[in-house]
């Protein structure tokens, strides 16, 4: 296998609202004889293995947009149209001119959409290697994203911003994705009493019968402020925001004194790129009368911190003692990546999505 | 002096939108007979010398509306259609039955909005005496808001949530106004950047001349968007939130990667009381896009923490060595309070509103 076919996903067009299968992803296919390729100092080269496809990739494929601002963040690098589209995902080394890594180590880092990935000197500092020794009790689809990123979004963001208190209530919206379906399940250890809403009845079986959430329901069939006054009687302390627009409105009706809001993301809003359409939030007021705080952050931030390291420990551990889970909605081969982005977007994931790329 | 007339101002109805001198107050007298006044246990008798008016004070104006919220702060109370209005003032005790208070004592607390008030034993802890050294460099009208809640709520809410740093940029909202004069002149002695907006052209000679603010301009005068992006070349670190609804929207815009705000009120809000009619703020998103935080408080979170330590401290030595000053807008007796806290809302006044109701 030295000489091998690429299949990769690039942007064919800037979407200008939820992307669309055909319209705004091309799927192209390079040939890379492996052999024969050179690698500059410090370069590695990856065989993909499993992908994570999340919400904020949506910002990747805009158009800049904030150029009198200092912005310095991940997802204000823009993918050019005609180039292939990034993520995190773990991979295989097959070739290295990297001292550090020699072939055959796992590890994770920013991959393409793609099945093999030449990663430059730049970029190669970013990867991290893969503990093998996990392997035996964790499976590798969750080093893509729940031993990594994905869990350590959820689990610092809660503990850094919403700071949960026994006995406290959180309310979760999108609450069977990827950050929520986590949030919940550590509220749930942290004593908290966890209201989630989703988008199905399947999801909404899927939190009360395999999360235990105290309580969950289908935003689509439900009056929100009737249904938030009627399961969160003494108040929100927590809301861990994933979605904005309508439903932040209305909880900060239902905010308690010094609620916090961990502003995770507002995927409501993601799609509508005319800045007069997007929903007007009229209960802002509440933050001055309530003494809320409400907080966006970089998951970045929290790296090297002892907040990751806390993660680390109890993630492994509470794996291990089935305390917690991460489902996912595997998506199979880069045929699919595409469509598995853009159905993010539409509602129709149940748990965080990954792409596996290649056997391992 | 042993019989007084007691006026005082009584709320004469519930205001649906901007208060009215007429329509919602009432001037009213009472005859005390101070000599023969019964004091219970631990009460005093105060005859009242300054009285702060705030715009917080509008929300104890309000029919309750937040029952099913737990809401544990002062603006949560009401105040019932012919009873006395209540604000914060220094007063002097000319009767007591307080083993800690002597006649003549100055102190500081929660008065009514009249000439003399009785303080009952569940009320009479939360004053606290004025210490007459100062007033040898600090006249006694600073000490009924600049040394006290409102000089703390500038400081504190801007150390606590603003965490100023040398270099950064901050923007004030409501600029000469009780809060903002302050914020904006601690923030020039940390060595921010300072641009304050406000509502006429006579307020923005105060901040560039008086204040030495960086910029400041009338907002009535401006497209905010573009003279942010001409005042705050670099983007705002931290903005200092008085006004909410359009102003929020604007800003958040120019806001930076990481940037705080601050929001010590949303007074362009207050007066409407259809929550329909609230203005609805559509650029949310930037809080998740670039991570800011964005919180309310409460000035009693800080009382007996160090930073109301550091203040005190900071704050007599900045006012002795003329780093300093705190632009009052004195209103001459009862008569005129009504219309002094209308003017608020109407934005006459300039400066912080101070009534004084007797010489000292």
């Amino acid at each position: 296998m030295t000489v091998v076919t690429n299949k990769g996903v690039i942007l064919k067009a800037i979407p200008e609202e939820i992307p669309n299968v055909d319209e705004h992803f091309e799927l192209t296919h390079r040939t890379i004889d492996i052999k024969n390729l050179n690698l500059g100092e410090n370069e590695i080269f990856l065989r993909n293995l499993y992908l994570s496809l999340d919400p904020y990739i949506r910002f990747t494929l805009k158009k800049p947009d904030l150029d009198h601002i200092k912005v310095d963040t991940p997802i204000a690098n823009k993918v050019p149209v005609g180039q292939v589209i990034s993520g995190l995902g773990v991979s295989e080394v097959v070739k290295t001119n990297n001292p550090n890594y020699k072939i055959g180590d796992l590890v994770y880092g920013p991959i393409g959409w793609e099945e093999y990935s030449h990663i430059k000197s730049d970029v190669a500092p970013t990867f991290s290697p893969v503990n093998k020794e996990l392997l035996n009790d964790i499976p590798l689809n969750y080093h893509a994203s729940f031993l990594r990123m994905g869990g350590l979004t959820s689990y610092a963001s809660l503990m850094a911003i919403g700071k949960p208190k026994e006995g406290e209530t959180i309310y979760i919206s999108a609450a069977a994705g990827s950050t929520g379906q986590l949030v919940g399940q550590i509220a749930k250890i942290k004593g908290l009493k966890v209201i989630g809403s989703t988008g199905s009845d399947e999801k909404v079986d899927f939190l009360l019968n395999e999360l235990k959430f105290d309580a969950a329901f289908n935003y689509k069939k439900v009056d929100l402020d009737k249904t938030l006054s009627e399961y969160c009687p003494n108040g929100i302390d927590i809301y861990y925001e994933n979605v904005g627009g309508e439903t932040l409105e209305i909880v900060l009706n239902h905010c308690n004194q010094f609620a916090r809001i961990v502003v995770c993301g507002m995927i409501s809003q993601y799609n509508i790129t005319n800045p007069k359409k997007k929903y007007g939030v009229k209960t802002l007021e509440n933050i001055f009368l309530k003494s809320i705080s409400m907080q966006g952050f970089l998951v970045m931030e929290y790296l090297g911190t002892d907040i990751q390291k806390e993660f680390e420990k109890d993630i492994v551990e509470w794996i291990k003692s089935d305390k917690i889970f991460y489902k996912e909605n595997m998506i199979d081969g880069i045929e699919n990546t595409a469509k598995g982005f853009v159905d993010i977007f539409n509602g129709k994931n149940n748990g965080k999505t990954i792409v596996k790329l290649a056997d391992y």
